[in-house]
């Protein structure tokens, strides 16, 4: 259970606005680091898996520094981080209720990963002996360069036998240096052994393909699409969705032998959603290395995405135990 | 676009425990101005109409002062705030959930608006340019002269042709100074073009002829509530009341030609409620002025004070896309 | 409606992290006293209740007398707190929601309580003047000496003709000092007058005997269990059980005459649910004193009960009129 | 050392900026209890004299059960606290530093303190073995009334032969009832035993008399405004006096045989000075009461109000020893 | 005294690490605006002087609009606040404390002002009514084309008969576009009647001409500076410096016929020094309208700035009443 | 400069009254965490030097995983962490100014420290690689057998050639398992290469040989205390002291062929003063290793510990570049 990781991707600075204030209603903000890939990494090292997070941050920058400092706080192997020049990214977030969406505005622009581009990172070095990549569509559609990188690393991994996961992870407010999002992804999608999604994010890419008609969380509907993807990508080993519906959450696994839907969980009193498709994506790779079959890794995986509500951060800070009471129903107070 | 409103009533400091504590469980209190009034002048300045708040405020005083510029920073015309002998009212709040009602406690003995009397206030100059007039049943509970005062408000406006509408929010913590409540709230709908209430104000000031029986939120019931309304005051054009019903929120609008059932909302994890009527005010005369017809404007009137109950403090601060969005139903997380 | 009732227990000293942080996430503690015997005192002297808290706490330790002053701003009777060697206990603890439970790590060892034994309290003067005893299954966890001076105290109320209650409160992460928890349990029900517990603690002290199958909270079943109580423990009055089923909460009572099912209350929105089982063993001991008969008694306990899952810290702080208002089915805001 | 300490005055609610805000540059006040009279109460009870606060608070009012509650919380005998029609007065203040004065606006119009007058409180009851009355020139400049109540408590208290305390404590933003301060100053200080107050506040009483030139905090400047006192006034047997000169705080007193200047402090890093007044009040009756002499009674005063100086808080929380600590020079951190 | 004046710059988001943390210590910040030039803008106008202040901020951005009601609340004129692409300008702050400086790090690459360049205000609408123009030696340092931008302004204001000062201002961390600061600065000189700077920063700039050796704040030296400023630049009316000297704050002025020292100020425990320079130019600005001559002009500014630094945030938020209370040296509690 | 550095002692979790409130004003404590030796080895790691930490905590304990985390931050090495039984020890603190002292209350009876003893650790593997060896008088001070386990490490540090520098850092508080304090320390001082102490704590340790009259700091007096230690224990290779006097921080050292007295720093407004000791223990190892001679050494040393004074925490969060920038006389704000 020593499987080397690599991650790849830019760590940002998340601002919060308190409680569910609008943006500077009150003059503060709470921070945190976030970033899909990095999130996923922090999760894997928890959990005992030996975790290097790829990135290229801004040299001599504060920022950078503390973000470095807090992924080695949870033991990820910050030894590939790459500097360069540029900002530090970061994004704003005002939180919803209700029939209110949270707010993400991103202040990304001359960040130092979106700057770097192909020949950034010594890939030779970032895969010294890992065995698995993930990464995904958040660092193709920040800039050109930056996806031309990601393409660089996702192929690095192909040459030296590493399976990839890629999460699609569609980010509307990103996606303007000129391709559209859907052909990059797709793109991306022939190059990965695992696809980890939402629902409507798949569904998207997949675009007028779309094979049954049904409303968002359909089982019938869910398991179709999972089969086109397949289907249409032969390369894929294994499709794994989440799910939401309302107020519940959930996950679905497709490969060549197994369809599975998980346990159906209440997210109807959230702390922080932020994240949670991370702590699923970690989930499913740490199932795959750690627990006993796809069955197992994806409810795995769902219990931390469900777990990922509960704690703030865009982190998940969750211990395997954490993760197995979920699964076990553990309710109330343990004391 | 341009439609002059002007309101008036009483601004106040708003002293709330944090989280839901009970009063000086911890050493402190989170501080918001609000007041019905100043609040739906506050909502209809973010949404680009020019918006006047009239009031009485005591002089020199730092709170009055602070008040004045919580509402110059929305926007809202200050020009014709007053000054006058007394203190800045307060009122202490609890905030409850579940089983445990929010609690209100007033501290507005001596206050400036409530000393004020006929005379207080330069109508000619407060009117100017206006075309709209909003008020509610707050100011006329909390003194004789204060009442009187919006007796007279609400004659200056009819002189001079503007439209009246009033909210008759009723507070049974305020009514003390001789005249009973509804008779008082009676006369003032006598003197209204558009009446906004609740769906239990309504049913009070009505009183014994209530026409028909059933349960809360009751659409036939309402409905009928809603037409009694109507004939018995045939100065009223429109009527707009806010139905909520356990967890849920929505309005009903009816006029002459109209009887129209809002979306419903699920407001079943409010940050805060306080406000969210006067978002619905603010809504309806927003939307009698910009939207195509009183469909869309109770429908735009409701959304808003469905999005009031995720914001914190007296105000609704939105903008006309963030009302939009709750029409259209979003969701999530919005990047 | 002067009753005298005693207290006893350890007081301790709870340190949460902040929202629903995991623990040390942030660099800060909310901290706030506790313990269930001392949360019983606490919420009977609001209600007007004379109450005396007897406990051992470390002698001049500034934790100690922070905890004192505590206890005598509600007006607990505060002249039988003994001091001895040791420390003063501590609890750390993390709040779950939605499928993540609360998490409760005692730091408790070497506490004076548990240093304390039998002749550490001078039951004369503490039991004078008293009519009643409560105590819980918590102190005779904490050591072997500290439930021997448990039992000195339930034989010392006795011998005095004190009615005695006693809470169930089965701690897991407690009980390791030798006798197992069933075992000592049952035999403090022997000395019992009025059982307090909740449906899963009396269910695993009665074991194998369980009388019925069926459901957690499944009435035929719970009136089964209560029945079985009453009967194997013929000393007891009467047994009163709370029963949470998903998000609500509710209890029953059972004497020789009586069972009664108590209103059914939702509790989906827990603000700090600590402290709820207290408050509804308090309840019991002012409606046996003050109400007119076991029906009324266990309504207001269950609705004190819920009443607390809306107030932060372990304790009630509520007066008569609050849990009033609960029984009344009062909503929305008190303005 | 058992004496029997009342006091009289009015207890207020401070609501005080973060940091050292502005009014309302944040939307947050930390609100804590003081009052100059209650503050001295505090202060003896934390020392081991049964000290009895007398004041006259509003009815069924939630900030003056919260005010009651903390006494209680220092161990102050509230048994003879009144209620009566009327508001909770409140202060606002702003922290200065450097040049910049801290700023004090005080809301008390209305409060039930100052719409009491003679007959509002039952003095029999209040001095019951009473040996010591403490009172200020504050009560006496909120209303005419409550003026009248104080002459009636000081009248009271020499009719049962009760030493009387006064401290003179002008403050320039509360009397406009009529008389003015000067005058009524004089005729308290008539009915004295042992004066306090601060060098400015005598000085401005005696007036024209002034018997020395120099500047404040000179020696003989000081000995001499002592020594005018106590001739022009017979009946006092002491005068204490508090002198600040820039960043330093002490003390002087004077007697027939005594006059005594104190160790010098320095209190440049002030955390919150309100409240130093009175904590020298408290010392000098605590030191008149348990200590030596005068001289010994003096120095624990100065040390008193010096340490008030950094405790955040109308109340000075400090146990006999921590005032010895300061007597002693102690430094740094003891540990 | 309705001098119009006009002031333009860029405004930036302050995030501050709270207390004296290192940045990201822990995971908040607080959040203020600030901008030399806004800075300015908003001293006068709570000063009663109609001031504008005229930027390039980025389109549809929240902060941007948040910064333009903080703008507002003050009463500052934003009609001429100009739209352009880019981000909105941020810096992050560590305060320091006796030997440890406080941090500024800049993040304003790619913002709005810093790309705009001639033609992106209408400067006749900026200047329409203005009497006065102020501008700083930041705006020119964070790109070539916000340089050429402030040029154009300070030429048009100079083509309308506006009067110009404009305060160095030197920011090393920000220089480096290509032109060395001290010409471009020096190009600024010759554009403006009343200058303003510290007194290093002149020294800075009028470079190896230094016309006197001595100590920092030694009176003849920084005379002789001045005369060589006044002497080198003739189109210079005036100028003023500010002079810090440990922790003393004071300072100069010197036009054709005045030389005048200030009083000396002792600001040792500064709450927040940011701006007090920006408060020294707007308290120069005032006092030249508003007040009999030069001489009471820069005692004013010098009070102005010595009371910014009790106050959080980039504003000063003070009133004229609490400058003159500086400048009478009011001291302790104000009550 | 690839010193191996191992520190050995008790990590602590420090809660701290917020501001200066006494313990328990306010419901919530500040936590951090410390221990004088883990204050070292942070800030070592900081400036570049490889440090491990070696301790015994509690097994499977929450508190201990999140100190672990946080060393792992700093990049301390923790591979030599012990698990031992017992609790994680906590200490209490409160906040002074001026005259009140900043008071310390611990609560480490039953930790995993204080309950390991020789045998706990495995010191070959502590050892591999290592250079230096750092450790300090409050292990020893906490238990018999930590003080016996702390020689055990001081002897396998001797045995493998490692140099040893010994904390006198005396603790009046704990020294209570039966030998006196100075005897034990003394014993240290002999098997110690480089000693560091205030001193205070040498003074007392050296006993009634104190070689000098003379106050406090006096260069005199303190030469000849170093010169006495360094006779007396000919095992000492340099003696370094801190000194404070009044508000003034300096050091001192003293080896055969040096006496150098540093610079004086002001440190009258520390932000927090704890672990300025262990800041200037952490520049004597580094100046050690990685400057130019003893002086140099001293001199960073001391500058880091003023240094400390503005940092909140127990650790110094310093680089090199921060330490540099103090002992350039860096000041104000640096932008």
């Amino acid at each position: 259970m020593r499987a080397r990781v690599v991650t790849f991707g830019e760590m940002l600075l998340r601002l919060t606005s308190p409680d569910h204030e609008r943006l500077l209603q009150s003059a503060r903000f709470d921070a945190v680091f976030g970033g899909a890939e990095a999130n996923v990494a922090v999760q894997l090292a928890q959990w005992g898996i030996h975790a290097r997070y790829v990135s290229v941050a801004p040299e001599g920058n504060p920022l950078a520094a503390a973000a470095r400092s807090e992924l080695r706080r949870f033991g990820v192997d910050v030894s590939c981080l790459v500097e360069g020049p540029g900002r530090f990214g970061l994004y704003f977030m005002e939180r919803g209720t209700d029939a209110r969406p949270s707010r993400v505005v991103y202040d990304r622009r001359g960040s130092a990963a979106s700057l770097a581009g192909p020949g950034s990172v010594d890939w030779g070095r970032a895969f010294d002996g890992a065995e698995w990549f993930h990464t995904t569509g958040i660092t193709p559609a920040i800039s050109r360069s930056a996806c031309e990188l990601t393409v660089e690393a996702v192929e690095a991994a192909r040459d030296r036998g590493v399976t990839v996961s890629f999460d699609l992870n569609y980010r509307r407010g990103l996606w303007d240096w000129g391709r559209p999002a859907t052909d990059v992804l797709a793109e991306f999608i022939e190059m990965t052994d695992v696809l980890i999604a939402s629902e409507a994010h798949l569904r998207m890419v997949l675009g007028s393909e779309d094979p049954a008609g049904g409303r968002t969380g359909d089982p019938g509907r869910v398991e179709a699409l999972m089969g086109a993807a397949l289907s249409r990508y032969p390369n894929l080993r294994t499709v794994a969705l989440t799910v939401r519906d309302g107020s519940s959450w959930s996950a679905r696994l497709a490969d060549v032998e197994t369809f599975h839907v998980t346990t159906r969980y209440d997210v109807s009193r959230p702390v922080d959603p932020i994240g949670a498709g991370d702590a699923f994506a970690a989930g499913m790779i740490y199932g795959i290395h750690a627990l006993e079959g796809p069955t197992e890794a994806v409810e795995f995986a769902a219990a931390a995405g469900c777990l990922k509500h509960s704690i703030p951060g865009d982190f998940c800070r969750s211990t395997v135990d954490d993760v197995t009471a979920v699964l076990e129903g553990a309710r109330g107070v343990d004391r």
